[in-house]
């Protein structure tokens, strides 16, 4: 086959407005430049969406700078080596990289690029469960939360990739009460029937508060926060002397502009109960990915770790499939497939 | 000397709103009770009085249900044993306690109660760098920051006896650069000459976090936080990847009515800069004080820890020395004396 000259991505046409809409982005095509010495080129299969590009969407702080009007938007790939100039990957290998929303990708020789091992598991899950969701569940309780046997745990948005793993991670770590919230009858199904969780709290009921301390009477020792600070400041009277927040994600405050952010006011637990509170970015822990990914794996093969996926199809659908993360009442990791997976 | 019969003590009277005022306060006299098995009768000789004390006097969370009116208010005290029903302590010895405002005390048999050994230091400071303000320094660098040499650190308040321990305290820890917040000419000539800090900058500046980033270009690596919730919102966006915040004390936030405490807003930098926010309860470590008791004398002897203290004359005036915590321009730690320590 014919090395390709053309490919199409996905770039930042405008800064959205609060939630983001489908039309903030566009579609262009473009040429693909020469792989350099120690580069690669790839032919994406599968794109991953997250919540966490929207705080490159505005100006201000985050994990990165801003994204530039024009600039390919964020995101993970599993690939097909097509052409390599390094001897890390060959012609066939399966990659997964953070390459962006675009059909091929050429890798420049650095940053984030992992072999995917040839097993039996779905390669979608290597930007799921094995990928930036999963990492960040296993590492959010593993190193930051430093979860033990015993803890009485709160995971927060627990329908959504990172939440769903962290509550059954948790549980598997020997967690004496795993309690999630999610909205509506179908994630709160899942949650209780396949994840195994001990109870899903609405997020909406106007009793949060009270709803949540009946369901661990004792309090929490680990808040897994994938919301943001309206919801952490709900919980800091219900965590336990010595409680741990995870600050994983901050779904709900993304689209807020900077004066519009609900501030924590509840510090005074910090003392009085002795909390700790510590973000994550996942990346910190990559040369640990590989003995985290075992062993999620063989959780996966056991059957002892439930995940969902929600499909769509063609690069065209990625702006879509990444709004609908702050709108839709579907749940479960949104992927993009780009193409058939090689045999 | 016959046993005394009656002391005096200073009780809630009313609930104080906002600030405290002396006349939310009462001396009340009170027969002395027996001395129980296992416990003694002390004679205080000078007391201490805590901001902390504060989110005591108001309904709400703390790290101690609220006072009741009428109940003794919390502080530290030096005293002299007159009376001993335990082996613990003997007739004569010296010994730090959590008596409150009172002029006689029965020690219970349990509780915080710390012999104090005979050497040359003042016995203040055994409710001062050696005590309650001193350790809350210590374990908050120590335990809490985890500070390293090279470390950036920035203390707020530092004029306050928990600030100036605790900025004294990186400077001998191997810190980088130390840079402390303070109002007015005695306090920053103070910081400056006597606590040797690197920077000190007023609290009161228009442009406050300008300032401190001149301060310390690079940015902090430790937060030492006595003031409250405005004040690290400020420095949130100062701080360095990996930082980490104490929350020692909130001073300024301890007057306001719950729903009028200011909220953390710039909570994106806890995943951004990958920071950790903790409190702090200083009796969690009380195992560790005679070790930190020891080396902060130490330096005390060698005259490598500065300290000053602001001096209040009979029981009578504990309640204005507390009140003078939240307005006045002298600075120090307040010292109320009750008597002549014994020769």
């Amino acid at each position: 086959m014919a090395r390709p000259t053309e490919t199409r991505r996905i770039v930042l046409a405008r800064r959205p407005d609060g939630a983001p809409r489908p039309d903030d982005f566009d579609v262009v095509a473009a040429p693909i430049g020469e792989t350099p010495e120690g580069g690669a080129l790839i032919r994406n299969l599968c794109l991953s969406v997250d919540p966490g590009t929207r705080s490159r969407l505005s100006e201000g702080a985050s994990y990165a700078p801003p994204l530039k009007i024009g600039e390919t938007i964020d995101g993970f790939a599993v690939g097909e080596v097509i052409e390599s100039r390094t001897s890390r990957v060959s012609v066939g290998d399966l990659v997964a990289t953070g390459s962006g929303w675009c059909e091929h990708w050429v890798f420049p020789g650095r940053g984030y690029i992992q072999l995917i091992p040839h097993d039996s598991l779905p390669l979608s899950l290597w930007i799921g469960v094995l990928g930036v969701p999963g990492m960040t569940a296993w590492f959010g309780l593993h190193r930051v939360a430093g979860l033990k046997a015993g803890d009485r745990v709160l995971v927060t948005s627990a329908a959504g990739p990172v939440g769903a793993t962290a509550a059954q991670l948790a549980r598997q770590m020997g967690a004496a009460r795993v309690v999630g919230t999610a909205h509506g009858a179908d994630k709160t199904r899942w949650l209780l029937d396949q994840a195994k969780l001990d109870q899903v709290v609405d997020y909406r009921r106007s009793d949060l508060a009270e709803a949540l301390r009946a369901a661990s009477p004792e309090g929490f020792d680990v808040l897994f926060d994938n919301v943001g600070n309206a919801m952490i400041d709900l919980c800091l009277p219900l965590m336990r002397p010595g409680g741990r927040i995870v600050i994983s994600g901050q779904l709900a405050d993304y689209n807020a502009r900077p004066g519009d952010v609900r501030g924590l006011a509840n510090t005074r637990y910090f003392i009085a109960s002795r909390l700790r509170m510590e973000g994550l970015v996942v990346f910190d822990d990559l040369k640990a990915f590989p003995e985290a990914q075992r062993q999620v794996g063989d959780l996966i093969r056991k059957g002892e770790l439930a995940y969902r996926e929600h499909r769509y199809s063609g690069l065209d659908q990625a702006p879509l499939a990444f709004c609908d993360l702050f709108t839709a009442s579907t749940f479960g990791r949104r992927i993009v497939d780009l193409a058939q997976a090689p045999a």
